[in-house]
């Protein structure tokens, strides 16, 4: 009987369409902004801009492409206006996270027609991070979002630590869904609830989506942010799809991490999203191939192995 | 204001428990025979000793210690013997994997009161690895089953390539549930369903547990086998749930491949798997801490950094 000789690795994976879930996912690309900002290697602005063109030939968008944060805090983007300058904003969505007030108008100089805000859930990332209480950072977000306004562009609310913080530990769901609500109120579009170090887990996902709706935070403005620390990411999607979320934030290649967490690891990689909502018959538009070439590319300019795993079998 | 000091990183997650789920939960742990018989580093028999006995102090039972095949074929395990006869065997359940009834009298010999066999889901497989047709490996499985209720040696049933085959890419799960029906019926206490390769997904894991239900196979009698190829495991596992499956298989550190498959990682990793049973308050009886010491130094033996996130996360 003669050895069948296997077939390369499966592009993709096979649907098997669940009818409890939403039918389309919107996924935003936050690797150009979260991925690389925590990364010890600075990229250059030319490597940044094709990462961005790569990312949108894949079939992303919307892409977060970068940060008008202090360039002494993150000198990793402190080439923000630079990278604005040769991004093509007319292919597609493209947001940028601003601090407060004075970075929001350096973003809108350099042509940002949408933007992020970021507060905490917590008091003790707020002062880590912002280095404010967390109440001054949402009246700071707030300002932004005002500002925003009267030039009619939209702003997503980041907010960090909403499934544990490294100081404070377990984090209530309740004082997520009331600074998600706040955020909302005062006109942020959506709400981007962040895992910034990763430990949340498939229950709990349930208990700050339920306990944010009971606060008046509907799902169609809530989107998740995992970190894969402990390796829960992809089940914690998995689990806001179960609760009617539709939108997910990924980093290509897993990159990323938090400068506040020893042990945390990258954000969910956008390839590993993916994979999940293709085989859930939840279609992307995204090219595996193509996104999984440019994580390995990137993660070559950074001198480290990408996290991604469907990236590391796709490249192998 | 001054700024807070993190505390250590977490010992485990914060317990959000679902009623939707199981309140009990079984894993098996295949570290010693699965997570090691694809490894290219052969372990001396006193580190695999060693190895069984840190992973029962981390309080995991059954543990599936050994494999009787042919040592030219795994001679990974080509201890079996002389690993069985230091074990200790009086401190919980430990299965051993045996092809075939020359390997089940030896496994015997060696004191093996539980053992498992192993067939394939699909005919490519079946060939590659067991060297014979599909319904021949059933038949061989027969045969040790036999064997075993004469002695009252409880047998549990492997069916590889559950999700998808390297040669011949989508497995129906109709294919599954006849093949896992078989081995019931000759007699086998439980069936292990394996994504061998690791491309199975959540809507998937629905599919195949709902098709072998309906063919007559109860959920108290599957037990669910994934491997983190594309980074799917521990989704996988939370789909099962969702389901109704009790019994999950896990290799400490997310040791293991598949030697047929160029792209395939390791198995699910234990410790991930405790991480997402804890977090949804099924408790594990696991202590991570020691566990991922454990996978750490046998990851040390093996050469090569654990593949488990709680691992790198842990022992960082």
């Amino acid at each position: 009987m003669s050895t069948p000789t296997p077939t390369p690795d499966p592009a993709g994976p096979t649907p098997y369409p669940r009818s409890d879930l939403p039918g389309q996912v919107r996924i935003v690309e936050v690797g150009p902004r979260d991925g690389l900002q925590a990364e010890p290697t600075t990229v250059a602005t030319a490597d940044k801009v094709a990462f961005v063109a790569r990312l949108a030939d894949a079939g992303l968008d919307p892409i977060e492409v970068t940060s008008f944060v202090r360039p002494d805090r993150v000198p990793q983007l402190a080439d923000a206006a630079e990278v604005m300058a040769e991004v093509d904003l007319s292919r597609g969505a493209r947001p940028v996270l601003v601090p407060n007030p004075r970075g929001y108008h350096r973003a809108r100089d350099a042509g940002a027609t949408r933007v992020s805000v970021f507060v905490s859930a917590t008091e003790s990332f707020a002062r880590a991070n912002l280095g404010t209480d967390r109440d001054t950072a949402l009246a700071m977000a707030g300002s932004v979002v005002e500002l925003a306004a009267a030039d009619a562009v939209p702003v997503r609310g980041y907010v960090s630590m909403c499934f544990g913080d490294p100081w404070e530990g377990a984090v209530a769901p309740s004082v997520v869904a009331e600074v998600a609500l706040t955020l909302l109120e005062q006109g942020c579009a959506s709400v981007s609830l962040g895992d910034t170090i990763g430990v949340g887990t498939a229950g709990q996902v349930r208990a700050v989506v339920d306990a944010s709706r009971a606060a008046g935070v509907g799902a169609d403005r809530i989107a998740l942010h995992f970190h894969d620390t402990y390796g829960q990411a992809v089940a914690n999607v998995l689990a806001g799809l179960e609760c009617g979320i539709t939108e997910f934030d990924g980093a290509a290649g897993g990159l990323g991490g938090c400068p506040f967490a020893g042990s945390a690891t990258g954000n969910l990689a956008t390839e590993d999203l993916v994979w999940l909502l293709e085989g859930l018959g939840i279609p992307t538009g995204v090219d595996l191939a193509a996104l999984a070439a440019t994580s390995g590319w990137m993660s070559g300019l950074l001198g480290r192995p990408a996290p991604s795993a469907v990236t590391r079998a796709l490249t192998r």
